[in-house]
């Protein structure tokens, strides 16, 4: 039996994640969804990057988890780096899930291709509160693209407004992720084009771990909503020793 | 309930569809399968595309087809963009597979490796009748390379030599198809070779589209000869809202 | 009914691609699992690969096999094409597995990135005898990251120390590979990580084939662990006509 903590992504919370957790659960193991400080209900949207990744870290000393397997999707990407760099003996192994994985240094907005920071800046400019949201049609076709219409706009119907500043905040890092000795393995759903293919997450980000185990599955970045039995199988194919 | 309009590619007519647009029927929709000019019986080989164009942009209407998904295939990928800009209120999505994507301008050629342009004219001097075919063994291996001998030669017996001009004259758009404001997907098929891999249908020319919608599935170039139901299901993952 | 030829990698026997082998004849083909010199157990380990390759032809000799289809596996397509190259009227298919396509002049040190390279020659120089070995955490992680830890632990006890010189050396040819006339497939499994995915094997040493057929399956250099089932059926896939 493993001890799995998932961090979800941009715009998510734990409960998201619920499903899969539930299935992975179900197989023997134990899991956490917290929620990042910045996603939870009432968490003020001016919350930079270090304070979500405090508050992970916080998280894990208040429910006293070591040896866990921490998995970390897309923006969890750069939590979960954080976290490694600063509480490294409370963790078996590092699971990117099309995540973003940063040197010391880095932010999300040095990792996108310079639209997507474009739309993101437009969004935020428009909202004028902190915080971006993603256009449906770009969710639908880009981020969900293998789920149908239904699930589509449940799931969007989920998602939360995202604190712009976790996104453009450098990270700051004692080790970068390829000189972490920690074990580390990159899942890569083939048809996530939230990245474009041309800029895409597996190789160039993967490829900043060093050593690590790389997992393929078919699905888009949201496979939790659309089809969760799925990711679970290759976060524990990803996890496992 | 949907229509589908699927636009052959290169030596097929809309025949050798057949057996996928009765998959799509059998779904729900209603389907059409018509033969671009150029490659129907008895016509001229001096063809242009333009006027290949223009035999699809005639059929939409004298079947008074609206609010349709129209799939192209490979060369197909031409005449559904020229549709697209000229009739643009005929189309719900447009859904390109393993297709070509011109911006104004632009011919088949413009697209191809150079070694697929020298091969195509070798083939055209020696004819000298102003259509290409394809040698067997570069079919077999290139184009149909995930099904049995006898299929390939099967399917190989059904296509019909192509008007070279279809493919190296450069299509007129008023609009390109990444600023189309139509849906747009893409199909590919992970072991379509037809395009070499260093020099790939996607994302090198699908990322010409814009935003747009990703289905990746397993199989060649021919899946409509070697997996007719994968190919539907594409279809119809691609096709739908 | 065709004749296999299964040519098995570096630290790798015959033994090893006995199940794959096995079910390929249960599918009514006749098989042959031969070790390449410098991998049988007494050889001296300064085996050059011009000896290696020598290994193979005579055994092709002994056992008057022809109208053969000859796969190799990663180092095994040095030696393959070697064979092709000395040998050619005995050779139906050449079966390319995630496997290096040389031309003449080049070694597989010319073929790995940098940091493998580095790798190898550190192992050699702590070990001395001309062999290398791989560290367990590279072979669990970057060739065989989709077995669990059991099948990993007990296919690592099956290697052997490789030779190094069968690496290094650079192998003659009279006809490169893309030149040969004899037809050609490439496996390509979709999780091999032992060679990254921005140095990937295909397309970057599968282009070197020329004309050739693609088949692609999941799974890591080590499929033959892994998944003897599936990687057998792609290997009759990618030899039969």
């Amino acid at each position: 039996m493993a001890t799995y903590v998932l961090i979800h992504g941009a715009w998510h919370t734990g409960t998201e994640l619920g499903p899969v957790a539930g299935l992975i659960a179900a197989a023997g193991h134990k899991t956490f969804t917290p929620t990042i400080k910045g996603n939870r209900p009432g968490d003020p949207k001016t919350t930079s990057l270090a304070e979500a990744v405090q508050s992970i870290v916080d998280y894990l000393a208040d429910n006293n988890l070591t040896d866990l397997i921490l998995v970390g999707h897309s923006y969890g990407g750069m939590v979960i780096t954080g976290v490694a760099d600063r509480v490294p003996q409370r963790i078996r192994r590092l699971v990117y899930w099309n995540a973003f994985v940063p040197n010391s240094g880095e932010s999300i907005y040095d990792m996108l291709p310079p639209e997507l920071v474009d739309l993101f800046n437009a969004v935020a400019a428009e909202r004028g509160d902190g915080t971006i949201v993603l256009p449906f049609q770009v969710w639908r076709e880009a981020l969900i693209n293998d789920a149908d219409l239904e699930t589509a706009q449940r799931a969007y119907r989920a998602l939360n407004p995202h604190p712009l500043r976790t996104l453009s905040d450098k990270i700051l890092l004692k080790t970068n992720p390829a000189d972490m000795i920690v074990a580390k393995s990159y899942i890569n759903c083939t048809e996530d084009i939230s990245l474009p293919h041309h800029y895409p997450w597996h190789p160039r980000l993967s490829q900043k771990l060093g050593l690590f185990r790389l997992i393929q599955v078919a699905g888009s970045h949201e496979l939790c909503f659309s089809n969760p039995m799925r990711l679970a199988q290759a976060i524990i194919d990803a996890g496992r020793d």
